[in-house]
């Protein structure tokens, strides 16, 4: 969806991956090569003018050392770096006075079982680094489970254990930046996940102005914390008492952001593109009443054989967007509908009917 | 335009273009060839689903004997041919009773000069064929520029004489039709053209309601007419009596419907792509109260070095699409700016501001 903003915009894009089943592949743009190596990366940056990565285990290191400074590479080394360990992140987002769930680093079983009984006996043990969509993380309640959960998750490092949040709602803002510091905060949305995969994402969020305005500084002080360049993303928890904690942070065009695309005035993706590019960012804001997005999952495993398109667009005001990826899996995720109107609720019930007609 | 749309819809998309030059190139996924070779269109067609033109020149005749009807082609060599001749065009129209100018086909230089007689002694002389962007077009005011326009633009089956139309605005409207001939007419719009080309639109169009319902009308009757599958551009005056006549037909996506991608709830492009499949049509109402376009035209002739793109982004609003072609030359389209807004008026303002950034 990057890649389609920027050709929009006149650009020219190609994109290297390690897989040719990506959503890329159908754009003609893709190079599929390893690019963990160095003589691969050297080839595809020829004649780039600055190159983005879209996942935080995109080796930006290798790009940048490639690079050498003369093509930009965003976000940085400096920003992947800060947000790919959890227990870094946290550590670098408390220094500025984030407020996050209580959490400790353990280096030992020993001290993990020690958070969990501070913590109360209910706690989340996370996986320091190559966790998403809810793989890597646990709640644990008692010791064995601790110990369970440390067999899996730990790394030499240790683990990351967080005291568990009894959070009323999910939140998300996103923030873009640029080069320079200049930056744009989106609206608050709600999200839900399901089996920690985001399902669906509602805005405006149904949350008090002030909240609204506590989640938005957070999300542009956690940026900057992280010098982040081009879109950020922001998961927050909302409490019963109306304050709220950073969740995590995501450093591209984010799950939560998709309906922008067709809600905002700048679309995430227009504007990660403008950032890089150190370009003025876009309005952010709204430019209809509500929306709401629900993603479209794999259904079977195989290659994609699409069924209920057509009927998913008969609905008022449904716009479908499939990946292209070749390949199906259950629970993978394979496009998304948004749905726009006057208010969240008719956009949400309408965005769950469309997306569940199409299976893949 | 429509590639990106159809990508965005998980659609495999490839492109037949007689030039490397053309707005896909920097796609990905243009085959450059001689349109006209049968082998070129037997290969080209090789796999595709669905095959559209997206202009009356390209040699749709030839996609019809190569696809042999099993792979539908549209819009179809019926609509093309009803639209490509303007004296078939007139006739078509004229026999379903949509209000068109007086014209006359004259098939010798006397007949010509005696239609310009008839019609006051002021006329445009139209060439039947080939004519796009004001060329083929002469305004003529007297026996000798009548001969003049004949040796110019008269071809074996003559010239297209018509009544010069003291119109008080120009207006266009979008239909999508489908196979099934369900249709959405979208908003109208004014137009403005500078030198017979298409300067800027703006949306809604500030004509009475009664006039509006009119012009939709009268595009869905020639859609009909001419059995148009996909989107007819239909280019229409507003007289002084509050009267229209229907001016041209244009089978494909429209220079005035680009707004649609920002402005309303399905875009000209996606409707496009949804009724070449026979998917259901989208929403075309506006989603914004107001919106404009205008044109981004080629500053200089030779290889495209692009200067002020950043600077455009800076105005609020302003979404700037550029097509990737790799020439310029003066007054060649380039690319276009959309600006939404509460009203048309600063629409307006500010998307001629923007687009007078861009130099390429």
């Amino acid at each position: 969806m990057t890649a389609l903003a920027a050709m929009r915009m006149g650009l020219n894009v190609k994109a290297l991956s390690p897989e040719s089943a990506g959503p890329v592949s159908s754009l003609g743009i893709s190079h599929v090569g390893d690019w963990n190596d160095e003589k691969v990366m050297r080839r595809f940056l020829d004649g780039c003018d600055v190159i983005t990565v879209e996942s935080e285990w995109a080796p930006v290191e290798l790009a940048e050392h490639v690079s050498q400074g003369v093509i930009p590479v965003w976000p940085s080394s400096v920003t992947v770096k800060a947000i790919r360990h959890k227990g870094r992140q946290k550590s670098i987002l408390n220094a500025v006075g984030i407020p996050q769930a209580e959490h400790l680093s353990c280096q030992t079983l020993d001290e993990a079982i020690a958070a969990l009984d501070k913590f109360g006996g209910k706690a989340m043990a996370k996986k320091y680094e190559g966790s998403y969509d809810g793989y890597g993380n646990v709640t644990v309640t008692s010791h064995d489970g601790m110990q369970a959960a440390w067999e899996k998750l730990s790394a030499s490092d240790g683990l990351l254990v967080e005291s568990f949040v009894p959070f009323v709602k999910e939140i998300a803002v996103l923030v873009a930046r640029s080069p320079s510091g200049a930056s744009v905060v989106y609206p608050v949305v709600d999200t839900e996940q399901r089996e920690h995969r985001c399902h669906a994402v509602s805005v405006p969020a149904q949350i008090s102005s002030r909240c609204a305005e506590m989640a938005r500084n957070v999300a542009l002080s956690a940026a900057d914390a992280v010098e982040s360049v081009g879109i950020l993303g922001v998961e927050l928890f909302e409490m019963a008492d109306g304050s709220i904690l950073l969740n995590e942070l995501a450093p591209r065009p984010h799950n939560t952001g998709h309906y922008t695309i067709e809600a905002c005035h700048t679309s995430q993706f227009e504007n990660h593109a403008r950032a890089i590019l150190d370009y003025p960012l876009g309005d952010p804001s709204l430019k209809v009443p509500a929306a709401a997005m629900v993603n479209i999952l794999g259904h079977r495993k195989g290659p994609v054989r699409t069924e209920g398109y057509s009927k998913s667009l008969d609905l008022s005001r449904a716009t479908v967007h499939l990946y292209g990826k070749l390949e199906s899996r259950p629970q993978r995720k394979m496009g998304h509908v948004t749905v726009t109107a006057d208010d969240v609720h008719s956009a949400r019930k309408h965005a769950e009917a469309a997306a569940a007609f199409v299976k893949l």
